[in-house]
């Protein structure tokens, strides 16, 4: 890992380590359940079935911004909470975020996915947390979340240094997140052959 | 830059390859400006002004995730298009998100926040542009945008190689801007000697 | 009640019919439990306690527009799931509102409040519902909700005639939820003795 | 007109008096108008084309309860500034709600529609605003607004008494088309013999 000058101003520091931390993440991540994700993903376009995203607060935002892309790909997505979204049922896919896996309104509203027959796909950081044990396929993002047990803490510490208050609450989870959404999008662009114009065709006109 | 094994799952390469953008734009933001917004936001906290965060598709998205935690920092700060976002005025702070800098209706609204004498801080790719022109303070922060010129094109695909479709439109701005703004957020932590504790107090409970 | 030519346009018909069942809800409301009502929100804004506004769906675009008006009013008013909404906690205010009285992830919202000591206030169609078991004062609205018995559906019946289709789903409970919450906006203001102009200055500036 | 007793709760007689200035509203709409733009509803839906509801502030919420209940008579609808709007462009169909006629972004963003030769129904209170002169078909809805001259609030107040504070600001155009467009939905129910069950078939699941 390269280093950064001492004396650089803080907030590009900041950026520095936050960014070292999403490569740490970026080998942590088990391939085979981000594999797995993506056939669900590209099973779900194949047949033109819905997707929901559902999330609260930053982890909602994450999705929102994943939804968006999902959009530009051809996905016949929606996102809890906003105006259009529609009946959800069996065969259709919910992506249920929650760092700590026990946001109760996920937990919640991933239930009630779950009893209308839907396949839930989890991102979460707790493997054991009731939404991971109701959903089809489980995302383990590292991130030090509200649940953080002292040996997550430790490992972020060793990652960030001694900067206790850098990255408060769930930021660690949310930045890796984002980035990992991303990731998910470029690889779908490739395996369904599209290209940035195709995206761009689909980008809001009107803003 | 380390590096990272040709025959791991792709999702994860890209991920790497995207935070060794943001590491590259750590390095490029200029810490002046960063250093000016900084202390135009402490005044604003200092005074009890309002904070109007302005921003379209994933750029807002961004600024809604740090109005989040300029809220749990004890700003006053909303949200444009959310419901109950009040009147602002002189002296009152907009912070005003564009990767372009000509988001239609972001210049319209930036555009009608300097008739009413609000200070404001444009984040921006293109210091040329309509946004950055009307703003006091312009942070310039990199990204290929729907405006890239090849030159930044260039850039990318230096720090990138050749994946063209890996970020598709504003995804490096967005990324880099969501870093950013948590590194903002982490120096102003500093600045107002705020711990994680006094954030989780303000943190939403319902959810 | 006056009628309306048979041959008019039918839309016009429609808004006559809906205005007319507003204007049998409007003597149906319990003038006691408004008095009550007015009175917790009174005692919250001279306490300058905070007012989370929590509804799904068409109930919850209409708490919102009630929410607006809480705040040119001057009261420290969230919506719940907008991006700013910070921590509530005891003594803080809860306006849930759901016709059925049972929707998931109100009762969910409202229960978390309870137990953080929030005092609630439950705007709905059904006294014996999961929401107004667990509130302070209930506010009944009529309205042909997705649980209306056939007792209710009859009263709609009466007022609107044979026209099944006229207003779907929850549409009566919303028209006269709307129509009441405006309604409790008048009497607010006349009790804190505030005028338009007031409420002008709270308005959003830029839109 | 019925009356009511001096001495009821005054909640109760606002309401009274809101839902009569419905009545009277429904009275004074032009037909044609409102027949012309169901035609364009119809032709929308009939070749699948994307409808877009713009609305700021209050006149939003009511656009977004309106866009909702299109959804459920399976139009498809989007709401400017929420996630998933996608493009729109040529034989798309915008609705564009301001009761001023003037809300600069409204304007804004009904301009870029034009320019991409969508079509537009505005639905306003004036007939010369900036907003009605670009639309292709106009839906005139009373209400005392923003740009209120003294005459049309002398109607107001013929019909209201002297109760100047009851309905502030846009309140009345508000109220008039949250039932205006409730009544529209129940004619192209009509129109596309579509049934409740029908709309529930397509009702939001999880909430």
């Amino acid at each position: 890992m390269t280093t950064m000058s001492k004396d650089e101003c803080l907030v590009k520091r900041f950026m520095y380590e936050i960014a070292n931390y999403v490569l740490y993440a970026s080998k942590v991540i088990d391939s085979a359940s981000v594999e797995a994700a993506l056939e669900i993903l590209l099973e779900n376009i194949r047949n033109g079935r819905k997707v929901l995203v559902i999330g609260a607060g930053r982890s909602g935002l994450a999705g929102r911004a994943f939804a968006m892309r999902l959009m530009h790909l051809g996905f016949n997505v929606y996102v809890f909470g906003e105006t259009i979204t529609p009946a959800v049922g069996e065969n259709d896919l919910i992506v249920a975020i929650s760092g700590s896996g026990s946001t109760k309104l996920i937990v919640t509203a991933a239930t009630a996915a779950k009893e209308m027959k839907a396949k839930i796909i989890a991102i979460t950081s707790h493997r054991d947390s009731p939404l991971a044990k109701i959903s089809d396929q489980v995302i383990m993002i590292p991130g030090r979340t509200k649940l953080a047990s002292e040996e997550s803490d430790y490992t972020v510490r060793q990652i960030l240094g001694s900067h206790e208050p850098l990255a408060p609450l769930g930021t660690l989870f949310e930045v890796t997140l984002n980035v990992f959404l991303d990731s998910l999008i470029a690889e779908l662009m490739q395996r369904l052959g599209k290209t940035e114009i195709d995206l761009r065709k689909r980008h809001a006109t009107i803003e």
